[in-house]
């Protein structure tokens, strides 16, 4: 595929062109980036069949999600995000179509975190493999250290929606897989495709996840990361990182109607995708400020001194969650 | 593997600690990173079957050719080399002595090179895929462009070695590829192991190549790229981007002897592996200074005005060369 390889590289180029004020894109040995502050540096794989099934998933969708994933991590450290850097690897029949898939759903994530692809690497492989790489800037990062016991800890939305949209496609028909494939805008969508309310949002969050930027609070944080791998073992790690523990208000947090329809629909505890779902890429932030509310973050818990994470629920009382995921109880 | 790789990764994260004053390393959602100038940013995918074989390539080659050919894209861009990331997906049956040689590989080559690492991604994976991100940093990037007429073309060292290494490789019989998969340094392995001299040096080439560091000669360099992908390719790409054309002058090539000896033994044309092969690692530079030989760089050419790649041999006259690879002559 050499020509083929030499022609795309030149497409890809040409799409997206970095502003000459910013540095030196696609197309030189490396990729050169003025970067105000330090920089901030984080990257993402993901590899088919382990984290994405092509069934239900689009290469635009692939396209959009690396970015995301991506640009979370630089927002959760509070950084702007700047630059963006892919790799790719795909078998050999993977068709224009495919790759102009994949560059749109890019080029709309880019577009979105107002960030430029500067960089990246073309390859064959058996199956599909994306590797993103993020660089961004701050002056001042915020990191998963800087919880003192008393602080309170918020999310910045609903949780569970993306392991609800999961579960959901998982169980779809071959047809409305093809359907939900082929959607590139879920908001514009009508809403009842599978007869289940709010099902689009859910189904959106897990294909094309949005990254949450931090910018109108990530003053009045101590502390912050992202919520990639499930409340209860993201809030493990920032507990472990700042040797505390944490309570959580079991019925501070808010429900998605549609998380629970899917639940009922697959018969399981709506909990569990809230407390150990992954890839909602909300943000958990610690802060002391008693007006954080205002800022339209959801107080959910509170750092304590004791190790280990409880769930405070008003009819059971006081429970220890094991952080490897939610224990029904 | 989810215990597995909480202990991973706290290996990883206590084996590559980051001195506090250059920033944040392994553990935090990103890395935070104190650059100087602008940054120079690159990444490069490695994968199984495609890029290197595991009958002979060891998680210890591995390791350090990820960071060497990601190295490498700095140099070329006159940077200087500070941190990388780097992720991996491997099969569920990678030993934990894998992983091991993996990082002594990784960290290896980052001593060689004075670089941390600094953050990445750990996955499951059918067949293994790496992919590396390198940041460095520099006032003055050095481009492909800036070669004008008249000017003189460098390379830093003997080509072929690594391409003469990948063919010698293959035709290993299945206890020699054992051997030499247990070698981590060739310059301490008897050089009689395959009875060919200077053998080492082509195998260790391929399996575990150095980057250049331009240090030395890079203030009189015009233009500059690394030879990754073979010379005729490479300096056809650098031609394009300044809009001329080149005459190499055949016998001021160097030729390394055990690049003969190996293409005697595979009988082709040792030619075939300095103009054709890639993955060298050695730096093109395009200067107009006459007095650049005093910085060890061996003058092989000049830059024309008349468009594509000509080869000068004393005996045949001026022969225009194929760019996709070198064409017997």
């Amino acid at each position: 595929m050499k020509k083929d390889e030499i022609r795309l590289v030149k497409e890809i180029r040409e799409r997206f062109l970095l502003p000459e004020s910013l540095g030196i894109g696609i197309g030189d040995d490396a990729a050169v980036l003025d970067i105000k502050g330090p920089a901030i540096l984080t990257t993402d794989l993901m590899i088919e069949d382990v984290h994405f099934d092509l069934s239900y998933t689009s290469f635009y969708h692939l396209g959009f999600k690396i970015v995301s994933v991506n640009v979370s991590d630089i927002y959760a450290m509070g950084g702007d995000f700047k630059g963006f850097l892919f790799s790719i690897g795909v078998p050999e029949t993977t068709s224009d179509e495919d790759f102009k898939d994949l560059f749109d759903g890019i080029q709309a994530a880019l577009k979105q975190y107002e960030g430029f692809l500067i960089g990246g690497d073309l390859s064959r492989s058996q199956k599909v493999v994306l590797s993103g790489f993020a660089v961004g800037e701050t002056e001042k990062p915020i990191l998963r250290k800087g919880a003192k016991v008393g602080d309170l800890i918020f999310i910045t939305s609903y949780l569970g929606l993306s392991s609800a949209g999961l579960n959901l496609l998982k169980k779809l028909s071959e047809d409305n897989k093809r359907i939900i494939k082929s959607i590139r805008d879920f908001k514009k969508f009508p809403d009842k495709i599978l007869n289940i309310e709010g099902v689009n949002e859910v189904l959106d969050r897990h294909l094309m996840p949005l990254a949450r930027k931090p910018n109108k609070f990530k003053h009045i944080a101590k502390a912050m990361m992202d919520i990639s791998d499930g409340l209860l073992i993201d809030l493990h790690r920032l507990c472990e990182e700042n040797n505390v523990g944490a309570e959580i208000y079991v019925e501070k947090i808010p429900i998605h109607p549609a998380v629970i329809k899917v639940a009922e629909d697959l018969n399981v505890d709506p909990m569990n995708f809230i407390f150990s779902g992954g890839e909602d890429y909300e943000l958990l932030i610690i802060s002391d400020r008693q007006d954080a509310q205002e800022f339209d973050l959801i107080p959910i818990g509170r750092i304590i001194e004791e190790k280990g994470i409880y769930l405070i629920d008003p009819q059971k009382g006081k429970i220890p969650a094991k952080p490897e995921g939610w224990q029904h109880f």
